[in-house]
């Protein structure tokens, strides 16, 4: 399953693609932190990153994209801008027909290292492990990015032969089993003849 | 100048475009409250709008687009959808590469009834009258959006023809003046050869 995972913001926006399989190993196919001026209009920033987002969908066709759940409670200075590319990030997902799963940041944590309070140097020192990499990625915002990505794709999970009736699989199992049909990889709907 | 209001919502969005005279007249073009099924996922909401909007924007061509600020203080329960669909909207301006303009609630209050604190029924009364409407629009986001795009033609004003070298003006009457010129009215810019 590719995942596209984004840490949204407009300043920097972490992007970072990567293939998780049935036996939950990771590999990197991208990473990159898309920026926009500070001092330049808020919808010419919104287009600079849509503009980044879009190449890398294109280039890299994933079959779900991952972002951080906004809380209205966070940092005031930043939320704004942060909700904003969320919705365009939505949106451009949306256009392209790939389920959207928004994970706290928390829940992203507690994926990655075993600890919801991880702090940030656990959280990249782990994607950097998961992903056997030989040097942390960086920013942290490249790495959080990857961090959604993978926690994504763990905590859908590979769907079951059993289950792939569609009637006791949750909403999370459908997407993983609407992605693995798109991608041909489905083994149980190939032999359920679909 | 043809401009195009946008009361950004999840649930009900807003979307007015109004003809603006130098005169200061203002003429109804189209009215529309977008709406998205509240229980359907965030993506396919905000994709909804957007499609909406973007029929809007083609068919009817404005030369700006006018949207509320929306502040991270506001209502925290509806706050995130406003952010995203304000995200989207002003991506979708800025991919037909035209101007954005923010104005707060008491701005729009004061450019219409002339009251920064006026109430709602006061800002739809004065819309209608405005607009020399029969019957006032409903429901208030869609008065909201027409009342936002009358005071942005208002608040940005015609650019008189010793301000358009440029030098002088303020980015609101550079947006006027390059929304005339793409439109082709601009009298001024005319004589001045451009």
């Amino acid at each position: 399953m590719r995942v596209l995972g984004v840490d949204p913001g407009l300043t920097r926006c972490g992007v970072g693609v990567v293939d998780v399989g049935r036996d939950r190993s990771a590999v990197l196919v991208d990473v990159v932190v898309l920026r926009s001026p500070i001092d330049a209009p808020i919808e010419q920033r919104l287009l600079r990153i849509a503009e980044g987002l879009e190449a890398i969908l294109d280039e890299h066709r994933p079959q779900a994209v991952a972002l951080e759940r906004v809380f209205a409670r966070s940092d005031v200075s930043t939320i704004m801008g942060t909700a904003q590319i969320s919705g365009v990030a939505m949106h451009l997902a949306a256009k392209r027909a790939l389920p959207v799963a928004l994970h706290t940041p928390s829940e992203v944590k507690a994926a990655i290292t075993g600890y919801g309070r991880a702090d940030k140097k656990q959280v990249t020192a782990m994607v950097t492990r998961i992903l056997g990499l030989d040097t942390p990625p960086k920013p942290a915002d490249a790495a959080d990015a990857l961090a959604l990505a993978i926690c994504h794709a763990w905590r859908t999970g590979p769907v079951a032969a059993t289950t792939t009736d569609g009637a006791s699989m949750t909403p999370a199992q459908k997407a993983w089993l609407a992605a693995e049909r798109s991608a041909g990889l489905s083994g149980a709907a190939r032999r359920l003849g679909r």
